[in-house]
Parts: C-alpha cells; structure tokens; sequence
C-alpha cells in the first residue's frame, strides 16, 4: 500500500546515495572536521550569501531544536512558540529537559504574528513581579509550519524586526524548509530566510536526505562552543562526512530545492482535486503537507488505498487527516490518489 | 501604611518568637536531625493521623514544589497543573529548570476538575504519536488556590481517585492550607487532606512562621532519599532546628488552625462589605485573600489608606485587586478598610 | 597517507551498503517501528539468547550513554566510571548536564575491579553524612576499554556480583564490543556479556556501520518509557529503518564478530612487532587499539607515511600514539607499516 | 554535653535576636525588597568598597553555591576545585544537578594555587580534542577552606591573576570568611576579598546568623537577573527581610570580624594547647576548625565530655577529629577542653 502519512518513508535521493557508495571506502577524520563537510559549509553559506554565517551539520530535528536553544539561553530563559509547534508537542519534553520553559501561544494558522510576540513581552515586562517569571528570550518558528502553513517575507521581516526591537533571538526550525523555499507560492528566497532570523536550520531529513539537518547561525552571541554543546548532547555525528557528502550533494545546482518543489506542487494537485470534489481543509497549506476533513467512512475508503496520517478527531465526528508528498513520491500513485477522490 | 496586599508582611507569630529566643543559645546537630524537629514531625504524624508518613521541613514554597517534583517524577514526566497555579506563574520556571514539562490546563476557579485530569490523561494516553510526549504523573493542586477558592472534600477525594485509577501521583501545595482548613466554609480536616493525596505541605512562610514549609509524604514510592534530594537542590537548612521550632510550636493546641480561622473571618468580613455595597468579585473566595474589582478611581483612594495588590489590570479597564488578611491582621484596621468601603 | 588513527574514517561494510541501496526506495514507517528494525530487534535477542531483552537502536555512543543513564537513575544518583572513561574524557559533559554525578576511580589498565566498586560503596555507605553524597546507583564500564584492555569472564562475574549484591546497576559501554568478542584473547561471548550486566550495547558505529548502537536492556527497571527518553535526548532517529537494516546485515552470520576478529589480528600482528623490536606499549591490549610508546623522532618518521593518534605527551618526553586496526584497514597497509617498524 | 563538632550548633547573635524581636510585626514588602535588605547591601558595599557591586541574601551555603555557579556557567562550562570541596564532598551533587562538571584537583592543604589552574586550563586548551570536554570557566574556592587553612593576600592575588589572564571566573565561597578575616594570621580585609575575585559571599550561617550568605558580585557578567535564576532555584526568601535585618545587624560597628576573631582566639588556644603535649594537626589552621589526629582511646575519652567531629579514619587506625569554635563557644568550657588534653 501507498504510503501518503509522512514525508520520511523513503531512504534519500538517488544522488545522495550514489555519493555515499562512491565514497564509502575513503578515509576521513571524524566529528564533522573532513573535506566533505569543509565543502558542504561553504556551499550553505553561499546559498545564503552570508559568508559570515557558522554552519554545523546534525543528524535530527530534535536534536537540532534543543541543541540550539541550549546554546541561546541561560538558565531562567524561556522560548515563545505556538502551541502547534513542534518542540511543544512533540519532542517529549526535550526543551524543559535541558531546563527551558516554553511559552505556548495560541495559534489557529501555524503561524507567530509579531503582534503576538510583542504583546507576550509587554505582559512580561509590565508585571511587577517579573522576577518570578522564566525571562522569554527565544521566539522559535517553523517554515513551513506544522500544519504546512509558511511566513511570507512580510511576515518574518515583521516579526524579525519586533524580535529585534524586544532583544529575542528569532529561530527558525527549517525541518521543512525545502518544502515552503520550493512552493510556488513563495516569496523568500534562502538569502532571506538568513537574512531575518538569528538561528535557523535546512532540513534534510524530510527533504531528501537520509538524515541531517544544516544548522546556520548568523547571530554572534549564539556561535561560540556550538559544537561542544551539541557534544554534550549527543548531536555530533562520528562519521560526520555521511553529513558532509549529503548536504555537499543536495546544495549543489539547486537539487534541495527542486525535488522540493516537485513534492509541493504534487501537493497542490492532489489539493485542488479535494476543493474541486467539495473536500475542506484545516488550513490553507501552500506547502507539500494537505490536511484534508474527512468523514470517516471516507478516510476507511482511502486508507484501503492509501496510508494516510490520522493526526485528529475532530468534535463534529471527522477526521482531520494528513496527506504528505515528498521528493520520493511517485506522480502515478498521485494520480491514482485523485482519481479516487470523487468517488469517496 | 497598612499593608493588606500579601499574608507574609510581618514576621511570626509570637509563641514562636518566644521559643526562638528561649532556646537560643541551646545547642543542637544540624540539618533537621534534631530534637526539636523530631518533636515536631511527631506531631504533624499525629495531626495527620498517618504515622507512617515521612516529614521533612523545608524552607520555603518554590523550594518545596522542585524538590517534592524531583523527588516523584522520572525525567520524561510532566505535571499536570492550572494556568493559575503558583508553578506555571510565579516561580521563574524552576519545574522546568529541574528538568519537567508543566501541563497547564485552564481554569477559572483556581481548581482542576477529575474530570479535566481524566480528560487530559485520556488525549495523552489514546495519541498514537504519544511516546513523543512527555508523560503525566502527577497532579498539582493547590489548597487553598492561588486565587483564595478550595477544594471541598467531594471534590479532593474525586480527584484523588482518579488519580490513583490512571496511576497519577495527587500533590497538594498546602502553602496557605492553614487558611483553607481553618475557613469556616471548610468540610475538610487536615487528616482528610493527608488519606486523600500522595504528598502535601503544611505552608508555614504565610501562616505564621518566619519561614517553613512541612513536607508530607504519604506514598512509599516519593519516600526514598528525599532528604538527599533536597540537599542537592539547597533545600536542607544547616540549623534546621529553626524549623523544628516553630513547626513544633504552631502545631500544638491546634494553633495553626486556630491563627489562620481569625484571618479567615476577617476576610469574611471585608468579602461581605464589599459585596454589601455592590462590589463584584473575581471569585468566590472562602479563604484569606479576597480578589476584588475596583475602578481606577477606587484602587487610588483605597491605596491613600492601605497598600493593596494590584494584580491584574481587567480588558475593562478596571483592576483586579487582591485583599489579604493574615494571622497578624488587627482587627482596627480591618474595621478601618470595612468603614471607607461605602465612601469609594 | 593511510589513516591508522581511528576506527570509523571509512564509511561501512559493503554488505551494509548493499542493503540500504537495495531497500532505498522502500517506504516504511519511521522511528524504529519498522519491519527491519523487527527483524534485526529479533537479532539481537538470539545472538544474546536473552527473549525478555528491551532492544533498541540509537545513533551515536554519547547520545546512547546519556539516554541509558538518563533512564536508570534518579536526580542524586550517580555513576562509578574510571577516569580515563569515555564518559568522564571525551563527552563535553553529557552525564552532568543531564543531572549526575561521574564519581571517577584510578585505572591503569582502563578496567574497574569488584574491589574498587566495593570500596567506593563502603566509603558512601558508611560516612555519617552520607545524605549529602551524590549516592552511587550505577557502574559504567567499556568493554572493550578506552586504553584498549579487555575484561575476562571471571573480572566481569565479580563486578556483577558485587554490583548486585550493593544494589548497582552494571553498564556496559560496547562502542568497542566487536573487537573484544573478536579477540583470540576473549573468553566472552555475547551470552555472557548479556547475562553479567543491567544494560549494555553492541557498538556499531566502530565496528562495521555507518552508525548505530544498539542497547540491550536485560534489567526491568530500566525498560519502562526507554523510546519517550531517547526521544526527550534527541536520540530517537526519524528514519529508524537505517539502523534496523544495518543491524539486520551485522548481526547475521557472524559478520561482526567476524569483521571485527580480522582487525584484531592484524592490530595482534602490528603489535608484535613493535614488541619484538624493542618498543614499549602503554597498556596491554588484545584488542583493536595499540598505544605504543615513541620518540618524536620516531613519531615523526612513522607519520610521514601514516595518520596515527598522538593520545598523550608522555612525561618523559616521548610520545602515547594509538594505532587502531578496524573491520576496513587493508592487509596491505599493515603490512607496509610492520614493515617500518625496524628501520624507526 | 558541650559540643565543639561545628559552628553552627547555636541560634544567633544576641544583637541578631534583638533585631528580630524589635521589628517582629513591622510590616515589609517581601523577596529582598525591603528597607532592611537595601540598608544590609548599602552596609556590604561600603564594607567592601565596591559601590558597583550587586548584593543579594540567600539562605544557605549550597543553595548559594548553586545559584552562583548556574547564573555564571554556560551549560557546557566546568568549575575547577578541590578535591575537598564542599561542592565536591557535601552538597549531595547539586552542581551536576544543574548541568555543570566539577574538575575536583587534589590538594593537600585545602587550597588551589595559581599553578594548579594554569596548568589545568593548559591541558584543556592544548588537547586537540578540547571541543569534546566541558570547559572550564570558573575556580571555586573556600576562604577560609574546608580544613581550616586559609590563602594569604599574595595566594589569593596570584590565583586571581592567572583566572584573569585565562578568562576564568574567580568565586570564593566565604561561608566561613569570618574566621579567616578575623584570624590574628591574616593579612586580608574585606576589601581585599571583593577586589581579587569575581563573586564571593560573605556566610552568615556559622557566624553568628541563623541563617544566610551575603552574595557580593563584582563582575558585571554575573550581574543580569541573578534574582531570577536564585528565584527559579528556590532560593529567593519570602520573608527576605529576615536576611538584611540579620546582615544589617552583624555588618555594623565590625561586629562580624568581631566574633569571628574571639572564635579563632579560642580556637588557637585549643591547638596550641594540642601542640604543647605533642599532638599533631592534620593540617596547619589559622582559623576557627582545628583537626586533631587523635588515637581512638583519646578520642572515646575526649567524647565522654565534649562532642567532636569524627572527620576519618585514618590509614594508620587513628581518626583525623575536628574541633570548632564558633561566636558561641563559651571561654569556660574552652578552659575545660584544655585542661583535659594533657590528661588524653
């Protein structure tokens, strides 16, 4: 059966894999301090033309977020994030593991406004006992979002700028980031994206990659000792050159954010085939993750064909179900994917 | 100035100040391995009726909420609690310092419900994706609320069975129990409390003492080194005689009790005035802090006379001011408060 | 130049490599719920003969240190270790920043004695104040050690007795386990190894993969919520399959012991060499890793040919350099470098 | 039975009860916020001649030592120390419970020295794999130290030299300044102290407090939100008052060198009683603990009247014993104690 639930099925792209072969024998030394990875670094910062920025390469999303909080803050600090985001709901309480509050804020669209943000600061720093709160100093956002939502330029610069104004790093989870970079509906560029924000991460675990996650850190207070933090928590790879040869082949001749783009667009179809059949969405999501409301004698039908990801009961009896493309999906099983939608 | 905004303005009650200096120059071993602390955590045991509790004394209520949290919970589990509650507001993220995820959960009461534990044990525990979550085990209440209301003991024994049904430790912070056991609106007896929790307090820091929070373990699974584990956490007072002694003194001829019955009936008294001349209420309080709506007009003229706590400016306009009487209140100034309330 | 200086500078055995080209595009669930994570589970627990074992596979020896750690002991206990382990040198600080204690005991052949263990005990059980020890709850070893050593069956009977008999946990660190099992030298097998400890893992990042540990746990009391861990430390791989199919691979036929027995012949064969031309070894190893005793000079000369490990400047002036063998160093190149060995 | 095992087996100082029975119902703001606490810091910066420094009360010794070490360590960073110290020996692992190593050197007079840290911080800088240690970043150190000893101007001068010119942090925990400042051997004031380290605290809970330590920072880097973090480690006081009306008290008229001197006096009448019938010091103490190698029938003698502190068994079946002094100890029951040694 076909697997639509997740965008992380698959092992990695053709290209990747034919790299790790034609180099499996070479020797390197390890922990990330090879030529691979001397290469991949470079080629991270040019695609963001920010020859100033520090590149470190990691193995997971989880990994990736709490390393990088864990470098940001001191103690009393805490990261403001929706309450759909990922740290705050998936990562098993990795952030208050290392010692971090985190300051959900409500969200219907995925998405942090800086509107939000400011009005989050003002009520901690207008409160006579402040002193007794964690301090917010982090703003942590996902693009796309976990619900496949994405910032417009307008609205990271807008939120960059209150993030800034306040004093609060702006971090980017960017497990996904191929996937909005790659939407044609897209208005920022990879330059962008490091041009407003302190920290962010291209994803590569689900944008082709067999794992890793390119962290790139622009803002000097967050750079020094970031590898013997992400030492100390496990996130150095000892065979740091399968990360090298990975991110090396993926950011060369814009292949990370083709097959990306690709997956969005197959997403757009299979999108518009469940608004065309009278399907409603849970959010407009211009991006390669469609959750669709389904009843659930729909969803049974489907899933005879398909696995889907049953992410939600909603109150009225439906089901919220996710519907993910990838860089690996097949355009057939797309099509044949559509074409059971008007009979559901 | 009166100052009626905190129950901890003034020092301690005087039975204990004349124990303090009778036995001044007496010299004991440190760390609460004295006599005096023996003495008292025999009659807190027999206060509770539970002689196979283990009592530990403590300095103050953050300090007491990280250590009993440390000392329950494995590092993966997370604390279900009220966005109101004293852990999710007013202590700096200490809980998630030490490592734990606060599941905060709404209220407008100042109470959780059985059922929203259930409820919220029920999501966690039907998730599919719930290994990725951090893990309730236990439930923190507060007695009385953080906004004066209580639990009555239908209420405390619901939730504690449901607790023990789904395998949740039940926490009660006893910060301001005094106040809530010596209302005159209580049906709960301290032994109630202790047969219907895993751990409480007895809250000394705003019923009395100089300082001191006495620790109350009942379930056999908390006991183990507690002691270490509150030394780890700087919790182990060197002369903890000092505990000993005061705990030793407020809990004989039922004088806790009986200090914090005065208070409450003199917040009864403000409560009927204010609501004699129309004043509305944040919530009904049967304890010593009363949560009062003043205009802006009325916070100022009130505040010519008395130093309130002013702890919330409302959406319309007015304030949300607190009103707290303690076992030092006198009653000429409570009559003085009581007389300006029809002139505002 | 030919790298002698590690045992991970290639990638990984070609049966590996040919599995996950073979299995690229095969879509499976994530996070170790797959069928090849099954498989190679089932693996695992007959090569151990041990039915009743929790296995599971993480990605790296920090991060798999950390998570074992992290889920066997409670906020005050700590972990006996020798100073020269693993977890005490080389992991940033991983074990404290996670909340405990290493308390490091002398080694000079890299192994821990039942005596020391014992020893360590009686001077925590019997000091008076005991309570404000970190409390020893675990003892971490390395088999095969940091320096190269290895423990016998006997050696390793009584730590596991003295362990069980205080009431420790015993915890093998295997990063290096191929080449100890794989020692001509070696009277364990992996049976033994899982029926003399609490909790142990099978290295593969050092023996054959391109990552990967996988953590046997023979001990009840450290399964519960073990994936909710990891998970909290970063160590739960999103696409899990790649360590179910490399565990799959080496776990069949023998292949790792058998890959790992051939290096530790040829790191036998370079020793002996040195050894008969006069040279000293720092430590006695009968396994992958020989740390000989140079001059500069004749470090200097060895290196112009070959990448080795300068450990340690030696007080004497010369030099602590490490040679590691692995399941990927060429016959070739051993011999080329004996064939130097006389003319240093 | 009079006890000389330790100085804190009293209440306070007399002029401290005083103060605390005048100003029992006064009413004050809480947390440190008060009158009395502003008076007490003034006190301490003029008494160190450091108007830039911030003043902060906490309660206790490790509580303080904690909260100081989280508001100045990045969570990868290490503290050098003793292998004596209390942070090392006593405080049940609560520096590791906040995520920081301890780098324990060996001593044999209590103290570190200039060349110990120097050469510390070499072998971390100069070990190619430095990335995977914890840093070191601040030296802990005891005036006076845990067996009595107690570094001289030039001593303190040197090692705070060689901390500046690494980049590490200076921290001298003074629970026990007061025997060392008003020791007739020392040739430092208080002035000295805030001028050769970063933080250091001025303890008030073994000279003649009932409780508390004066944190004095001088280094702006500590300085932000140290309340927050000292908040969130539960070591902000409700009543804090109780700690500047106690500082308040000591600070004035050189009361705390004061008492602190007479204590030493009598202890130096002790030893050199010990000295002129021929026993020997564990270590030379110019301060208030003296350590006295007794045999176990002087020890059982001694204990029939006096108790003492039974520190170690020593190798040779003697106990290393420890005799202290404090404000407290009463010139008679000195007389007696020496009256009975030539009769040991």
């Amino acid at each position: 059966m076909y697997c639509f639930n997740s965008d992380y099925t698959e092992g990695c792209h053709p290209a990747i894999l034919e790299k790790l072969i034609e180099t499996n024998m070479v020797q390197t030394t390890g922990y990330g301090m090879d030529a691979y990875c001397d290469e991949a670094r470079q080629l991270v910062k040019e695609a963001c033309n920010r020859p100033d920025a520090d590149v470190h390469f990691l193995v997971g999303g989880t990994q990736t977020n709490l390393t990088i909080i864990a470098a940001s803050l001191r103690p009393h600090q805490a990261v403001i994030a929706t309450n759909l985001s990922h740290i705050n709901t998936h990562e098993g309480g990795a952030i208050e593991h290392i010692g971090h509050r985190i300051l959900a804020l409500p969200t219907t669209d995925g998405k942090l406004t800086a509107e939000q943000v400011a009005a989050e600061w003002k009520k901690y720093d207008t409160d006579p006992a402040r002193e007794h709160w964690a301090q917010p100093k982090m703003v942590y956002i996902s693009q796309s979002t976990e619900i496949g939502s994405m910032y417009t330029k307008a609205e990271l610069k807008a939120l960059y700028a209150t993030c800034k104004e306040i004093g609060l790093f702006l971090f980017i989870d960017g497990a996904r980031l191929g996937y909005a970079l790659g939407s044609p509906d897209s208005d920022l560029t990879l330059e962008d994206v490091a041009n407003n924000c302190d920290v962010f991460y291209i994803g590569g675990t689900k944008c082709g990659l067999l794992f890793g996650e390119a962290v790139v850190i622009l803002n000097d207070a967050i750079k020094p000792d970031f590898r013997t933090i992400a030492k100390q928590n496990g996130a150095i790879l000892a065979k740091g050159r399968l990360l090298g040869l990975q991110f090396g082949t993926i950011m060369k001749d814009n292949l990370y954010i083709e097959i990306c783009r690709h997956a969005t667009e197959q997403a757009y179809q299979i999108r518009d085939a469940f608004l065309a059949n009278g399907f409603k969405l849970i959010t407009e999501s211009p991006t390669n993750q469609q959750f669709v409301i389904l009843t659930p004698a729909q969803y049974e039908k489907l899933s005879q064909e398909f696995v889907l990801s049953l992410i939600e009961y909603l109150p009225d009896g439906n089901y919220n179900a996710r519907i993910c493309t990838s860089w690996a999906t097949k355009d057939e099983e797309v099509a044949k994917l559509i074409a059971m939608i008007p009979e559901l």
